[in-house]
């Protein structure tokens, strides 16, 4: 059979299973946003249906012996190729978890989601411990079977950011900490901006507005994607010609819907930006999560809470509510959407403390998965973490070690995506403000095309062709550093803070 | 193996099937609802990936053999006996389908759908008469493999109405044609009511929240459905606890909204109130098309068009709306909403002269299929129809024969239905009114509970467990007997037309 042939096969086989994957996305979407109280027993049994036979569809054998023939026919498409190679990586990387563990582990999620939400009600850790140490076992026999080096925890994060590794985590987050406690001390010192403002009134349908304005400001694509409202804001997508995002809004609270948007819009348009006739095959996917979060974090933060974006849509906001801002100056404005304040919940914190949170779960994750962290002692070992970095005392374990979900979905490895998305984005933008004519003079216009333009060049159009560091080797010359973040945060925030 | 065991094995994959169909129907739900428009083109191929693993999951021979041995080992469960009798005929019916057959159906389908979109917008009908003729030649083959007695349209009416034959269907409607063609003349010869008031300005907002009171009155569970805007309205569940409807609002109409809401709620009823443990089952399926329509039209007519029901509603109506309908009297808004009037467009037609509009595609549909009317004479055949059934000249194919999306959906047989739904509703109300105390009385007061109750017990449990014509024996002692709609008919509207 020609190499052609062979790779129409294993396209077709691919499709078909990214097509029942994409067809659980959208109920799982439906689930999130419009499904009637009732409907989530039968949605349950139906998504677990579609992602057995995505399973069992992927890992038969006729797969990898495609796969095997095209490896040895050597394509000579590169991308083609590389689809090939990682294809063949993620197959027999699936084909370790038999179906007993998938079985296994999918119930312990079940029952440790329940659990959970539970023990958040009561504010009382001992109704979920018990699945987390069940969880924790499974994750580090799956971490067995999927082999590592060094660390179990590897072969976890490797799930979500291909090549990472604890040894470089680790330096670079004590790197991060080094400067980070120091510098938030010095913030700490300086009077925090008025900040009031931001927690009047603010007509819920005005807000939303004023988000579907700026999403289209910043290039989402409204006839291949929607915005929804859900009870936790996040983005999903059917294929890159339909990317749904949702959020909230809250009344008295204007950052929780905007920057939500922006957020999201950041991870849509990297969606967006994947490529069509790569649909569902490596090269059509998001590099990494990391890589997704860089792009999210850099439209939310390096851009949405930038001077020049504001510069931009400050007076239209003013427009909309010269109620609660017709006395704020830009200026004051902008300082007030940048305060520093070490605070309990995460997806609520500024941009420098947010680093904490993180490295704080990233720490217990690591001691839970290699032993030396008892589950039983998380709940005081989170309380002693918060003190100590963030110097907050923890009032309720709702605001505590409760605050997150990934951990009963089983999601370990995950935290330091965040962090490393937010460095990826500095140093990306960095490399963009050398490479892009005038790009911080048209953002502060409400022209974000060009900002658009290049990231869908450099970075959206590979999918997964390069992984996360080789992709930021070639858009920025060099791996992730943090000094790009660093600077950034050092000029950001001594000019809000007056810092000399 | 036990009995028990190998209905297990049936139910298995019984429910694999129906939860890839139900998922399906979710996707086409968002297509018709909230799919941002260039999603439709992978959205295509997804649902198509998903139809044909449910095709191979179902016809495999596993089934097959599981079904035969059921059979055999006679089930003494009379649920589960009827179950696997249903689900045994169904099999062998879909097994008659070649895939190379399936797949130049729906490749025929999509393109007539196209062409048919465009004829219509061109007022054109020789775009889409190539496509038909094609349909027509298809679904005569599919004729013949499903096999049939006396008519080749037996085998296509059987698939959405079991046990229908033409022989009847042809006695039923020259009685239908006799009476009502006699009856229509001695109304037009009175006096047509006034109903102006019907095309003022309504708000949308206000005719949405009258609907969603409205339907919430009928007793449709908001828990277990929902109701969103789409182009045109339609029912789909998800599961018995997850039912959808849709509707569309139309300012300068009263009409389009309010009985589109009481129609598709009248078939959400039946859905919500099929057997969640018969769930994928034919026993918690529903039994025909005829029967669904039976209830979206005792919904719709028998009861949301009666002066009882107004009772209950009309002085709601009156203040949402005191500027269109504060002088008009329940009297006056009750002839307004039935009168009878031969128009061109069937789905907006009144309850008498609809039946026309059936009764004529009917003949040209069994005609096409038999082959002696020439899918080019089509056309003509139907101006000529209408002209001399409901004597109205046809000025656009628009509004004549290409008004129905069914025929280039490849729907042949499904017509019919409609009269029979509305024909089993007026015989089904007729044995509720002798059976439920003060059913009227409550109505008027709107507490439709009891009725709800009935329709339940009576109709929805039953799912497929007996077959449309049994269903009608069990519940009202006879076979469909034209005989109850005739008097309905008379009764309502000697008084509404005061004909003596």
């Amino acid at each position: 059979m020609s190499s052609n042939d062979l790779y129409k096969q294993y396209t077709d086989i691919i499709h078909k299973v990214v097509d029942i994957d994409y067809a659980s996305a959208v109920l799982q979407w439906d689930q999130e946003t419009y499904i009637p109280e009732k409907g989530a027993e039968f949605r349950a049994q139906q998504l677990s249906t579609l992602s057995g036979l995505a399973h069992d569809i992927y890992v038969a054998p006729e797969l990898g012996t495609i796969m095997n023939e095209l490896i040895k026919a050597k394509l000579s498409d590169r991308i083609q190729s590389r689809n090939v190679e990682l294809s063949h990586k993620d197959y027999f990387r699936e084909k370790k978890y038999s179906t007993d563990f998938v079985i296994e582990i999918s119930n312990e999620t079940s029952k440790a989601f329940h659990n959970w939400v539970k023990a958040r009600e009561e504010n009382n850790p001992s109704l979920f411990l018990p699945n987390l140490e069940k969880l924790v076992e499974l994750k580090r026999r799956e971490a067995d079977f999927l082999g590592y080096e060094d660390h179990p925890y590897n072969a976890l994060m490797d799930d979500y950011e291909p090549g990472a590794k604890v040894k470089e985590i680790d330096v670079l987050f004590t790197e991060v900490r080094n400067h980070l406690k120091e510098f938030i001390k010095r913030i700490a010192a300086k009077p925090a901006p008025k900040s009031d403002f931001l927690f009047f009134k603010y007509d819920k349908q005005k807000q939303w507005d004023f988000g579907i304005d700026i999403l289209k400001q910043m290039g989402f694509d409204f006839t291949a994607g929607r915005q929804d409202i859900s009870v936790h804001p996040f983005t999903t997508s059917f294929n890159p010609k339909d990317v749904r995002i949702t959020t909230k809004v809250e009344e008295n609270d204007f950052r929780s819907m905007t920057w939500s948007c922006i957020h999201e819009g950041g991870h849509a348009l990297y969606e967006q930006g994947l490529s069509s006739e790569q649909y569902g095959l490596p090269c059509g996917e998001a590099c990494s999560l990391g890589i997704h979060e860089s792009q999210s974090r850099l439209w939310e933060n390096v851009v949405g809470r930038s001077l020049n974006f504001w510069k931009a849509n400050y007076s239209k906001l003013q427009n909309l509510f010269p109620e609660n801002l017709s006395a704020v100056s830009l200026e004051d404005f902008y300082k007030s959407i940048n305060a520093v304040k070490p605070s309990l919940i995460r997806i609520e914190a500024d941009e420098l403390t947010y680093h904490f949170h993180i490295m704080i779960r990233y720490e217990l994750e690591k001691r839970m998965i290699e032993g030396s962290l008892k589950v039983t002692d998380v709940p005081d070992a989170w309380n002693e973490a918060y003190k100590n970095y963030l110097g907050v005392d923890v009032p309720t374990y709702r605001q505590g070690m409760l605050q997150d979900v990934h951990w009963s979905h089983g999601s370990f490895g995950y935290f330091p995506t965040y962090s490393l998305g937010s460095f990826f984005a500095v140093q990306f933008y960095n490399t963009a403000k050398k490479e892009v004519f005038d790009l911080e003079k048209n953002i502060s216009e409400g022209n974000m095309k060009p900002l658009l333009d290049w990231l869908r060049e450099k970075i959206h159009k590979h999918g997964r062709y390069y992984n996360p560091q080789e992709l930021c080797e070639v858009v920025t010359g060099e791996k992730l550093n943090y000094r790009y973040f660093k600077q950034y945060a050092e000029e950001k925030y001594s000019n809000i803070y007056n810092i000399g």
